[in-house]
């Protein structure tokens, strides 16, 4: 793997210049579907997704190697004292993926989904936001150039996730400086802060989003201000994903924190995503709201780890097997309206 | 398979004393759930689900032989016109069914689901709801009989829906039956009536609710009388599934109709089922309201065939597994909080 990544200047660039849906692939899918042996629209959703899948990868919908990519960060901004965990988690948990045990694992084994983790220098967690930025300029990069390895190993669904202690103030952080209002607008218990981890947190985004207030006009210098390893890499992989073809499913509250930095760079630029689920984060309907999506799945989870996500590609898949494998009317013998 | 079946005195008495859910399984599904690799309440419904199949199956929880069952019945009403798609095309998508071709053969070996259809006398229709029973006393209990012979083979998850041209006029009509209000509370489009076909189903639901409404008073008449075979089989099913400690999924509109002949039987003859999904028929939401339940999906779906609830069976596999298979924070080393 390379660290070396791109400068800012070179992300900019892309985002400038993103490839659109494939309308060839799109037209061919709809009239399809017009053939099934089902009335026009009876599948809802799931004809929605079979377009997308068709518009963004150019081809026929099919899943055939779907990957739920977890990026792991820790986080400076846990010396504020705004969760009851420890950052040892972050690692352990990442260790707990690698043996089977976390939730990530049964799901991706009931749909038949690839897993994999990036770990991205836990040892060195990013720095305080409220005090400084949370990564370099050079740092935020290569992180970003690091997180489009995802794709490189070939898939046809990414489903983006993450796991770091701390990240939902990190999130908070990116949504009170994207779209402006107060804290409480934004700060939510996470994986359950209450009381005075609640109120550390408050002020530790307050504090944050103050501190670099003279910078935040640029959505790249707010990744790297008030984000983290983590946000960094999810950008890197869905902006990855879009220009090799690959569509997206965005998991919870800070994986959409990610995806939003790339919106407000260039308001196309998650059109190959689907937000898979809202959580149980009292701010993560809002954030979705601001990006124009409708979320998938509303189960009320809320722990991260592209759990949500992951619970989408079920959906997803069930839906390219409905598009690809049902018999048409005329195939099946079935008569049409009288 | 036996047809000669119970005459309604029986299924009264069955229906008068119901297993209840079982305590020890429920507390030791909990405790289980506590000590697992995330924070409490992190998976949201994915931890109703499990402590719900722990309730009803008196057993950890597990899905290991998921089963779709469809029944398949043909109407009287649809003599009134009520919509444009011939009758012929029960018995059609029946043998589509049968070679693969449906939307629900595709959801059921994207989520390894096992699947028969119960095809219901289709060249008998049942009686035209407008101006006579749908169905004697004898047959209806012989078919409620015959609905509870799907758990036959056994399984531990059962997925009810259903097939049959005019359905969602005998659903809207129980519904009316049922809950009172006007036609145009629970008349939809179904599968395309519009217009004058729209017309005549409210029509037609009004007609035979006013007809028969000195027998409303009793569940098992108004299935008789403005239901349907489907209806009763998937009763038939519902109930022989609480016997036998079997979770079962609702599906659309049409089952949903079916459970609440159930319901209005016995407030708890459905505490055992879980509502699927919310359809985009648009008084299935109404529907489930008056059942106290909510949907675990919302993707648009309107097709029947069981196609919501089998999505939703993905959904149980995924919650049960997590259960199941997640390592514990003792066993993987996780810490707790600080």
């Amino acid at each position: 793997m390379s660290l070396s990544g791109l400068p800012f200047d070179d992300f900019r660039a892309l985002l400038k210049d993103l490839p659109g849906p494939n309308p060839v692939a799109l037209a061919a899918a709809r009239d399809r579907d017009a053939q099934l042996t089902k009335p026009p629209g009876a599948l809802g959703r799931l004809e929605e997704i079979a377009f997308w899948l068709a518009a963004w990868t150019g081809r026929a919908p099919a899943v055939t190697r779907p990957l739920v990519a977890i990026f792991a960060g820790n986080h400076g901004v846990t010396r504020q004292g705004v969760t009851p965990w420890p950052s040892d988690i972050t690692k352990q948990m990442v260790a707990n993926f690698s043996a089977g045990g976390a939730a990530i694992n049964q799901i991706c084994m009931t749909y038949d989904l690839g897993l994999k983790v990036f770990d991205l220098a836990l040892d060195i967690p990013t720095g305080d936001i409220t005090m400084e930025p949370a990564l370099s300029e050079r740092d935020c990069a290569a992180t970003m150039a690091f997180g489009m390895e995802a794709i490189a190993g070939g898939t046809d669904l990414l489903c983006i996730g993450e796991m770091g202690i701390g990240n939902t103030t990190i999130a908070a952080a990116i949504n009170l400086a994207l779209y402006g209002g107060t804290a409480e607008d934004w700060v939510g218990p996470g994986t359950g802060s209450q009381g005075e981890f609640m109120e550390r947190k408050l002020k530790a985004v307050e504090t944050a989003v103050a501190f670099h207030k003279d910078h935040l006009h640029d959505p790249l210098e707010v990744m790297r201000r008030v984000g983290g390893r983590e946000i960094a890499a999810m950008a890197g992989a869905i902006l990855a994903a879009r220009m090799q073809k690959i569509p997206v499913l965005i998991d919870g509250y800070v994986a959409t924190a990610a995806a939003s930095i790339l919106k407000a760079a260039n308001p196309s630029a998650l059109d190959h995503c689907l937000i898979a689920h809202v959580s149980g984060e009292p701010g993560h309907l809002k954030a979705i709201e601001r990006l124009g999506k409708t979320p998938l799945l509303a189960l009320g989870m809320k722990l991260g780890e592209g759990t949500g996500a992951a619970m989408a590609a079920g959906i997803v898949k069930a839906a390219a097997a409905c598009h690809s494998g049902m018999a048409t009317f005329s195939s099946a013998g079935v008569s049409t309206k009288d």
